[in-house]
């Protein structure tokens, strides 16, 4: 195997800790996972509490406690991620380096900008995190199944969205027109944002309509949007059944030598065409 | 058989009535299934009328009457079942002998403390034994497939309420940054609240987004929502369909004569186990 | 043929009738029924505008006219019918005659009682009667087929009513404890309707959680409802995919006279295992 | 060929022109669509924008001379189509024609007509374009499949959407009856609407009953409305899965050496058509 730049030689003490940082075989890789999936739940917990007024103001100094410890740990973590790959720069620039990287950032700019509201609700996205610690377990295969049928429905969805869009805008603007901007509809894009409210059943009753017209044109839409949803349900589902048919019929693959016809059971011992032994 | 500790010997008696309350076999053992039924729903909807304070009030004596005297009724069958069983303590600790108790346990202790208006809301939970005289009926095979195709789909549905949740938390922060307070956004937990009613296309309206960004992602939300509902429904669908088509498919019922052994091919001319001709 | 009771031979020009009233085939029948639905149809449209404020008080002698001649004209239908049937009670007394009573009898009661408000809207009960002139058309086949396909699904379906049913009045007594009057949660049916609004996605807004507690089941319940909305579409979706598998795999019925094999196509003219002709 | 009236024969010239303009194989033609496809994206953009009244009272000079730069770009485009078709007429008759001219028209008839908020509206149907454009592109074969499977529940869907319909009116009468005009509930057809918001899970919270009767049967009508979505997206499913095994259904590619028939069963051993052994 030849030399790559950026590829460097682990000692067997850095081999040691991969193992236990980055997989989850071993008892002690396990432990680590876990303990870190805690430790990733409970910061994001903090900052989603530390947001709500009455307790973000009474308990300041604990929740600063508590997130500089979650920094810290964090911080090794990150350091001993980097310290035990083979390819550094690799890992620095792929997804989860940039998320490791962003979720304990926020923390340190805090330190000489002030006004870092913002930058502190950017922690949350270590929750992405949690993603990365899941894919070693044994949800993989099933999050796989899902992402492939939708996938492979891609283009059949952009269909649909594409017509879903098409179908709000001139919806928007027709509402525009028949309704007042007294109910709310005081532009097109406002328009269309009800239309999408309608259409996906939301319904929040900010924005709805008040002229009879109006109202009778909202019903064709509510309908249409009722009988819409069953296309991407019957696309999605439709791959599910084909992925899974796929997967089930595992037919052997032998040919039987005397009459070399297919399609054996997988338990076949004789061919049940013309009761010759088949291949073992 | 050897004899196991708390398991006694039943009386004819004991065992007479051991059928009619715990099995629906004999005319008797219906009959009693079905008044035990009729109490539970009529118990369960005085609760649900009480807590209507117009009635509640008016009628408070009439409610004090009807109350004990199916609180008395039940704890007549509490008692019968406890004295029919032939092991009582794995009756009371079991699913259903708690619940039993905790249908007439709150009216006993209305007695010792005021203020027991909790208490006297959990006889709600009474409902749950209706279950227990449905699983004799003969709508048991029907919901046991329901119930196997969710549980097939069990790691499935993990994965996707495990994404919702972090798309949710993510979501909900980042409203939570681009709405105002004055909108309801008033903390992250409160936006996720909202991000959960939008995705779900409930849509109360009790928070809704005013700003044109915060109108633009909530849009985006729920088209979202809308094509993600398609994800558990064809989870369900497809194993309902899988778990179906297991059932349906008819191996032929021939047994071969040389080696005894079933599930041939409805076209199968040998025994694809033996190679011994089948009975045509 | 014996004769029974209540029933009567037609004379020729009474089958003529029957023929135009009765039934679909001849050009006659058709025209009839054309215009009979365009009658119904335009009768209930009158009914919904006459309930508009504005509409039914200006123009109030012309509805009266209206309606009138709608119910004269439907009387002599109704009359029609019974002379031209051989089991005038019979139909009297089948679910269309009971529909075709109502919808001339609340204008002929007007007549006698004053404030008959509630009994002139009964016509719209005319509706109804569409679907006799539709059962006679093309579409009968579809709509037995989704018939059939929620009555094969009927039992799963109450077993899921009733899942759904005991959900919703388990969650309601639990927000009746937990949530204030004040946000509209005054007594434990109120609190049910309320889960049943947030369960089925509908979401009014008039009564919604205010308390934390209160807003984290609320969410509970919007996930739950959001994944219990996939049982019922993958019930009928598996049904009409079996009906539909039934309906297109006609393999003929047809044994070979030399191997006794079946499962031969429809348009198989040789057995497909031993070469044998087939009887045509 | 013979030469109809109204097809005229291309100069070389106009030949190119076309295959640019009406084509999509040749590099230059592909970037024509690319152009277009902006173009007629940004000029809807400009239409939105231009309805917000913020933007639209203050850049008034801007937005006009963008939209007659589009007007002028799109009235090229349509005189080139024109000009380097072969039958005119049918062009300009045709959809497309139709839509290609309603999208120049309005900034015209803004020059003689005063008032034409409306006209300039009509702009957003601009965005039918799309659709031909998209056509000639790789999406087309999976708009087909669903428009194929759309159209094959046709008469499924028609049957559904007129039930649906006789539900809500007949609820919508009902709900007229129970509730008081100050619930919103002031006639007939606003009651209907109502039941449509309602049965589709939409829920404004705009109309919603007070009384008890009233939100027990919407109680109802919404259990029915998450039940009846069932419907639609299992026609729809089922549709999508048979066209999709019709697809995949391989028959065996065997051609009869005898009588060159195809279509045989993958396990048939004797052509079903002639009796003769097939090819093994």
């Amino acid at each position: 195997m030849p030399k790559e730049k950026n590829i460097r030689e682990l000692t067997p003490w850095q081999k040691r800790l991969h193992e236990i940082i980055f997989e989850a075989d071993t008892p002690s890789g396990k432990a680590f996972d876990i303990v870190l999936l805690i430790a990733i739940i409970l910061s994001v917990l903090v900052v989603m509490i530390e947001s709500v007024p009455e307790y973000g103001e009474a308990y300041k100094t604990t929740f600063l406690v508590i997130e500089w410890s979650f920094t810290i740990l964090f911080t090794i973590e990150y350091a001993l991620r980097i310290m035990t790959i083979r390819r550094p720069f690799t890992y620095i620039l792929s997804f989860y380096g940039i998320v490791d990287l962003l979720s304990i950032i926020p923390t340190y700019l805090g330190l000489f900008i002030s006004g870092t509201h913002t930058l502190m609700v950017i922690r949350t996205l270590r929750l992405l995190r949690v993603f990365r610690i899941l894919k070693l377990g044994k949800y993989l295969r099933d999050a796989q199944t899902l992402a492939l049928a939708i996938k492979n429905s891609k283009s059949k969805i952009i269909v649909f969205l594409g017509s879903v869009m098409a179908i709000v805008i001139i919806l928007g603007t027709v509402m525009y027109l028949i309704e007042s901007p007294e109910s709310g509809f005081t532009s097109i894009p406002r328009s269309i944002y009800w239309a999408i409210v309608t259409l996906t059943t939301v319904g929040y009753g900010d924005i709805y309509p008040s002229s009879d017209l109006g109202q009778f044109i909202a019903a064709i839409v509510m309908i249409l949007g009722y009988g819409i949803i069953a296309v991407p349900t019957g696309i999605v589902t439709n791959e599910l059944i084909v992925s899974g048919t796929t997967d089930r019929k595992h037919k052997s693959t032998q040919v039987c030598q005397s009459c070399a016809k297919e399609g054996h059971d997988p338990d076949a011992i004789f061919c049940k065409y013309c009761g010759e032994k088949l291949n073992p």
